[in-house]
């Protein structure tokens, strides 16, 4: 299996690593960002194919999932390095010593909002962000929206809290969530203390849009007025909000429980109709 | 207002909170925490009254809400030291200065479980712990029981994750959870990929307990077994799984959704009953 090696920190090339793995303006910069671990690596594999790069730590080597891995990349340009140089490109603690370098995927301006999507405004927490992109993924809902404020979804941080959902999702970094609610075919959903109504009398079979909003503010004023809807999700408990992303769960399983509940009940309907 | 003012690094009132503030086996030992910022001082202040210490970095004291917590202590130990000892102390980066030292609340001894409860199993990151506890308080599950290997509950990242959901939940750490699951008077349901039934198909208007487990691994097989069902969150789209903190939301609201939608039930019932 041909590698090439890289023994020093003067390497141009581990340089370049060193530099997308710490700044996350040489990420931008370069449309390229980093893919920590094994979990990253084989889900991108499985699901975008091959990376312009797969570089592992010298001792992962003998690991047999990076074997595997090493060996579906042999079209790939694969560098093997020194554990110790590999640790200072990783956020992985006590992982397996393999990362892909990808290219930021480049998605088509945004259109009008017709299917289901999810629009971030100004969220801040990388784990937040990961975590609503898995729970959008989980719940079929492929496009994502996200303001210019929101953490950039391609981050190591984000692209590890969301195990791999980004890259069965259509992420739209630096939108402008105002002209896109203003020109929407379909409803948009804002949750907020100030609520119309509550999640749980809402239809939600058909398509629509989701708008969460930054941990401690929530969704811009000016948004959430533009919004079709202001729910409310019910509390039993003396409890002033959830997180983000735990809300953003209850809403998009809230969409998944009504549109499988109807699924559910036209089986139903047509097992019933058929011949005995 | 009379302050009792710290100017040093050696004072030994000073090096006490230091090493509360930077060790968690500190914490444990002195049975002590510390709160960090107006939020969650305000939510302790208004659910258990007041703390044993107040310390405020002074430049805070100009800031009203300080203030007004400050007031309020009256009663209590209050401390100012400059802005740059504060920060030592602090681990919210553009707060305001104050923080309290409490008594970290000691539960009675678990005994069986009867009323809605969460069981943590292994659960490692600090903000998925707080942010169940957040979910669980406004859903209205008081009970949380944590195994040995979760996160510390009143740790200062758990703390503020948790939003104040602390001071109004009983939470049990180090709790014995197959104990607890083997005597337990209503169902404990735990999320897992081998699922015997859709968690929109259980019953959850009667009391439950729910079983959540480590990030990476899930609930432990021992823990599984013992549980009295496995559920499954149905998926529309290919994503392996959810987040913990995520799957725990969606539990806790699918039964306050069935719960309030009896409630509703019962209402319009009542109202048709009722003479014109």
């Amino acid at each position: 299996m041909s590698l090439k090696a890289i023994s020093s920190r003067d390497n141009p090339l581990y340089k370049e690593l060193k530099h997308l793995a710490t700044s996350s303006q040489a990420r931008r910069r370069a449309q390229r960002t980093l893919l920590d671990g094994v979990h990253l690596c084989s889900a991108y594999l499985s699901q975008r194919g091959l990376p312009p790069l797969c570089v592992v730590g010298e001792s992962a080597q003998a690991n047999p999932e990076v074997a595997a891995v090493l060996e579906r990349c042999a079209a790939t340009q694969r560098i093997v390095m020194p554990d110790a140089l590999f640790h200072a490109l990783s956020q992985v603690e006590h992982g397996i010593d393999l990362l892909f370098v990808i290219d930021t995927p480049q998605v088509q301006a945004a259109g009008r909002l017709e299917t289901s999507a999810v629009l971030l405004d100004n969220l801040q927490d990388p784990g937040n962000v990961g975590s609503i992109l898995r729970s959008a993924a989980a719940a079929g809902v492929a496009a994502v929206y996200c303001s210019p404020g929101t953490a950039f979804a391609w981050s190591p941080k984000v692209l590890r809290a969301g195990m791999g959902a980004h890259f069965g999702l259509e992420i739209h970094e630096q939108a402008d969530l105002a002209a896109l609610i203003a020109s929407a075919s379909i409803p948009v959903l804002a949750t907020s203390s100030h609520a119309d109504a509550s999640l749980y009398d809402v239809d939600l079979r058909q398509p629509v849009a989701w708008l969460f909003g930054h941990e401690g503010q929530g969704v811009s004023a000016d948004l959430l007025a533009l919004a079709t809807q202001r729910l409310a999700i019910p509390h039993l408990g003396e409890m002033e909000s959830l997180n983000v992303a735990a809300s953003a769960a209850v809403c998009l399983f809230e969409q998944v429980r009504q549109r499988t509940a109807d699924a559910a009940a036209v089986a139903r309907a047509s097992a019933q109709g058929r011949p005995r």
